[in-house]
């Protein structure tokens, strides 16, 4: 076995699924040198998760790629429940909206893991040079623990080795289905990532010493098991299998999203997806019968689909085309620890495992980094205080801990049995079913999440109690703790993330959401609702605003490195609520519209809560619960989740808030 | 100089511009075998045409590119009028809508066309081997007249030259700004097209026999001359210079479509443009002031610029990055002809020219090609009459009449100078410039386009009258034409493109823009606005429709060959106004949903005009103009233009319809 020579980088990520591309994702935006190994040969092809919540479509798009999820994933509207009749035929029951409407400006979708994987992909090869190691096992992990405050050292030393061929080929698990890949119409533009050698340096050990590391190498977690950590929770019972078919049936509700409970042959849940394909996730009640340790060889695609069958009588189930099959044994466990000295962290399934039926498991592990990784980013670029790192265990433990609830009781509902009636108690509720998965779509949408007091988020109340435990507070007297102004916004939730309605830019009249324009570059944003600009009294505040921002000395120039642009580490977007037809731009302060020597004034900073021509009225104010006249002032984190909110005259707070994150440049 | 071996095509394009690029998708699209040839070496990367209208952007959506050109394109909302006021100073006098809200899906938008000619070449990689061969040059034209009707002739013969490198590479018309190329943002992508080599023929000649031909070669078309066709039409004395750059810039309205007329200085209209770019039509009168021939080498980018800076004063203008300039001589012209044998036609800027201000010509080129390809496809395959070619020179060449005729008064206002008073009857009246600019507006969306009556335009009048004079009418006894029943549609009209509002697929309530199912595949589409469901009468009358399209002898079964899908040559989509809720899928007669034996029932062929969860009403059936209860049938062809219109008991209509069309393939 060669040795290579030790190289550094400033972040290093193991395993690339959907957790480590958006850890490498953060890494290209933010413009630090990151590396990212997985041991498997080949990217995925088939299988795997598939659903995406409301809050991954989000960010997707603040990264420029929900277009291309949105073409190409099927779009789930409703959800129909059947349950069994009194002559135990299933029926029916009920219609729900499977996005409550009004809460994103995206829905659901279901689209193939490889494929949002390919979007990464895509995406790290536009902005960086970033490409992922395939074929590379770790080995060691030694962590230099004296040097872990010390903002230049390299403290991590991790051997990794670059495999051979041979070992670098993926092992399908047991399966007589044909291997989709070259059947698959999705096939097609992955042939360039078949085998993706380790550089040439196949066969090869190499040192590499890193800042920071981030274990997103799943449920079997590599880095975990170095250091230590182990996953607290239970295994259940309930044995479950999953078929990826193009299903010949006459079930009426095939394409729709369905939660079918039989009377005695268990539960099926449908996912349709894109390509025709249909996912079932079925139970295995006979395989299961006895209570004993279940002989998981014995499972096949035609005992699956045999039970299936059973369950969805008298409606006909065959197939032609099977995609992907698996088995799996319910169980919900979340990790001890999330971090080791805020310098190698875990994420994704290393740290939380659950049953996959609520499509939530590929969602939560993306938002475990898209909430690390710009921290990390901007630790290591210099701009942040190593404190913020804290935020991440607190932030998204507390996140896991939530879902492992919320699945328990849902598993629980979805596996039992439906009751006869109300004396049937050892049955579960039918009712009580409808009410769990009505209230169940608002935690699944991504969009509860709501991060607790810290020194990111300037809301009331008890770090530790709001978080997983950990205290994440402001190392100031806490006294002098910045509150943000919730009573000004209603709408505009601190802690939770910004929502998005149509606006227009004042320049040239044309709608956006204004999600579109929190994009994840690695700025924080401060959003002035500048209220209504045709008011003498509300121009002269906001050209207060402007003012003070605009001074040598203000918080945006003291944290901005002189030789950047001045919206490069805080941006300022505006949106007032004056007639669009009643303002020039460049009446405003300059602040709000820089020029550039090369490329003139900025046209895409300020824009109005009116009427478009074309897509009707956003009215964002009214649905931010901000005053039309007032307006106020909000944080964005470089996450889109809401820092702080306070009034136009309270420059004081926003730079005692950003002095708590932001190192001065000056 | 190497001769290669005769070969042989079903099509020869010659020029790889915006129209030929059209021809060759359709023949990819529709499987036949083509070659498209350019004697350029690169595709262009600056300048050129710009704007697109609403029904190009339609025309994308049913390739499926659509929303890349909406995602990198500029969107224009609104149109600012300036115009002196008594004191000579411009003002903003008047905002009008770009595009006329409620005509289209898509709204005008402009992207350079180097970036349209991108999407035509992935499009076709994907769907075809076609590549444009670049490089070559056509040398000899032969057909043979006499075997001009036999279907299964290639009597058309077309000697071509292999150029070499220095011969193929552009030579940059004189100009003293860098090139753009390096610079530009969107050149990265471009990288894989710097030259392409004729498949390693480089001095070499090649004798290719074709079935047919499509000259889309150009203002200086070679073909155009060798078929001994001319131009009529006339040149003027308005020369104008165009300026493509980003501006630095106080005037307000920079990011608006502007018309400024100044009072004596001339006119300037300013498309503003992707990546801060803004694009600026600006009339030279200084150069152009005594009436002599102009000396076209005097023009420079500084002598347009201080035309602009004159136009617009007292706002500022300069500009640190120019991408690309021109200037030109405003005329009028259409070929004499536009088909020889209707085996050799001419498109694009081959038989039309005229000024670019409007924002027509790329458009309405394309749009050419549009209308033949499909044509040529069908009949190349064996499943259309010959017949159909004549419909290509009555619609088209009438099409390239109006536009220049509307041209022509667009021009005349837009370069005259502004009316000091009603008395000045020298000047030109502002308020009729407006009126022309709005009414122009539905013109150049091109959803004016409204073909003549003919085999494939069901509507009552003369085809030469509705043509360009060409007769084009059925050949069968004209008191048996088949007249469609326009009073069922009051907003589908024949000769016309069916619109498109939002419906709900029926099986899945997902909500799409009906257009998106009007694909650009070649095959013609029977839609069955299948009226209220729920109500007995017309359940009956849907599934009698159903009966009589499934019975062996039917149109739909004669007219595709018995290997193929039911609906590989006609599709059948229905749109049904019952509530969704209360209607089943698999109730409706099987040729509304056909089953297949590997994949089951299709579940994409039935809509319902329904409220979605997320995005409102799309009250098709009141936008269409159509009756609520009983509903209509609809032919659109490949193209989306409506052919015919009738009631659901009209079977015999649609068969007499497309028996002067399609050949029996039984």
């Amino acid at each position: 076995m060669l040795q290579l020579e030790d190289s550094k980088c400033d972040l290093l990520i193991t395993g690339a699924g959907p957790a480590g591309l958006m850890a490498a994702t953060w890494a290209a935006r933010c413009g630090i040198h990151a590396r990212i190994v997985d041991k498997r040969g080949t990217k995925i092809f088939n299988g795997q998760a598939d659903g995406l919540q409301c809050r991954s479509l989000e960010i997707f798009d603040s990264f420029g790629f929900a277009d291309r999820v949105c073409k190409e994933s099927n779009h789930m509207l409703e959800i129909c429940l059947w349950n069994p009749d009194e002559t135990g035929r299933i029926r029916r029951t009920d219609r729900i909206p499977d996005t409550i409407p009004g809460i994103s400006r995206f829905q659901q979708v279901v689209l193939h893991q490889g494929r949002i994987e390919r979007f990464f992909l895509d995406s790290l090869k536009e902005y960086s040079d970033i490409e992922i190691e395939r074929g590379v096992l770790p080995e060691q992990l030694e962590i230099d623990h004296s040097k872990a405050e010390d903002e230049r050292a390299y403290p991590i030393k991790v051997k990794i080795r670059h495999l051979d061929d041979d070992e670098a080929t993926p092992v399908q698990n047991g399966t007589n289905v044909p291997d989709g890949l070259f059947r698959s119409s999705l096939a097609k533009d992955d042939t360039d990532d078949l085998i993706r050698k380790s550089r040439g340096k196949e066969g090869t050990t190499e040192v590499i010493r890193t800042k920071y590391m981030i274990g997103c190498d799943g449920a079997h977690s590599w880095t975990r098991r170095q250091l230590d950590f182990h996953m607290q929770g239970e295994q259940t019972d309930f044995i479950w299998g999953v078929l990826d078919i193009i299903p010949i049936t006459n079930f009426p509700d095939i394409r729709m999203r369905c939660a079918i409970h039989s009377a005695e042959s268990g539960s099926i849940m449908i996912i349709p997806r894109e390509n025709r394909l249909v996912r079932f996730y079925i139970q295995l009640n006979e395989v299961n019968s006895a209570g004993q340790q279940v002989d998981r060889s014995k499972i096949t695609p035609e005992i699956i689909l045999k039970a299936a069958q059973k369950i969805m009588s008298p409606y006909k189930l065959t197939y032609d085309y099977c995609d992907w099959w698996t088995a799996y044994q319910i169980g919900q466990r979340v990790g001890n620890s999330f971090s080791c000295d805020d310098r190698v962290f875990l994420a994704g399934d290393a740290v939380h495992t659950h049953s996959p039926k609520a499509g939530q498991g590929m969602n939560v592990s993306m938002q475990d980094t898209y909430n690390l990784g710009w921290k990390i980013g901007l630790v290591v670029k210099g701009l942040a205080k190593r404190s913020i790192l804290r935020t991440y265990q607190s932030e998204r433990r507390r996140i896991a801990q939530d879902l492992i609830a919320f699945d328990h009781r849902f598993s629980r509902l979805f596996s039992g049995r439906p009751a006869k009636d109300a004396a049937d108690e050892a049955g579960i509720s039918m009712a009580e079913f409808k009410d769990a998965f009505e209230k169940g779509n608002m935690f699944a949408s991504g969009l509860a999440v709501d991060y607790g007091a810290s020194i990111l988020v300037a809301k009331p109340g008890d770090s530790a109690d709001q978080g997983d435990g950990t205290d994440v507070g402001p190392i100031i007297n806490s006294i002098d703790k910045v509150v943000g102004k919730q009573e000004l916004a209603g709408n505009i939730k601190l802690g939770m993330r910004f929502p998005s309605f149509q606006v227009l830019n004042q320049s040239d009249a044309r709608p956006w959401h204004f999600g579109q324009f929190l994009k994840s570059d690695g700025r924080f944003r401060i959003i002035v609702l500048a209220g209504n600009l045709k008011d003498g009294k509300q121009w002269k505040r906001l050209q207060g605003f402007g003012e003070s921002l605009a001074k040598p000395d203000s918080f945006l120039h003291r944290f901005t490195p002189s030789a950047k642009p001045v919206d490069s580490v805080i941006e300022i977007l505006v949106i007032h609520s004056a007639p669009r037809k009643q303002v020039e731009l460049l009446d405003l302060h300059e602040i709000f519209h820089p020029f550039d020597e090369k490329r003139g004034w900025d046209y895409e900073k300020v824009f109005v809560d009116d009427v478009s021509y074309h897509e009707g009225h956003g009215e964002a104010y009214k649905n931010f619960g901000v005053d039309k006249e007032s307006g106020c002032v909000v944080i964005a984190r470089p996450d889109q989740y809401v820092g702080w909110i306070g009034e136009l005259e309270d420059v004081r707070d926003i730079d005692r808030y950003f002095s708590e994150v932001l190192i001065p440049q000056i």
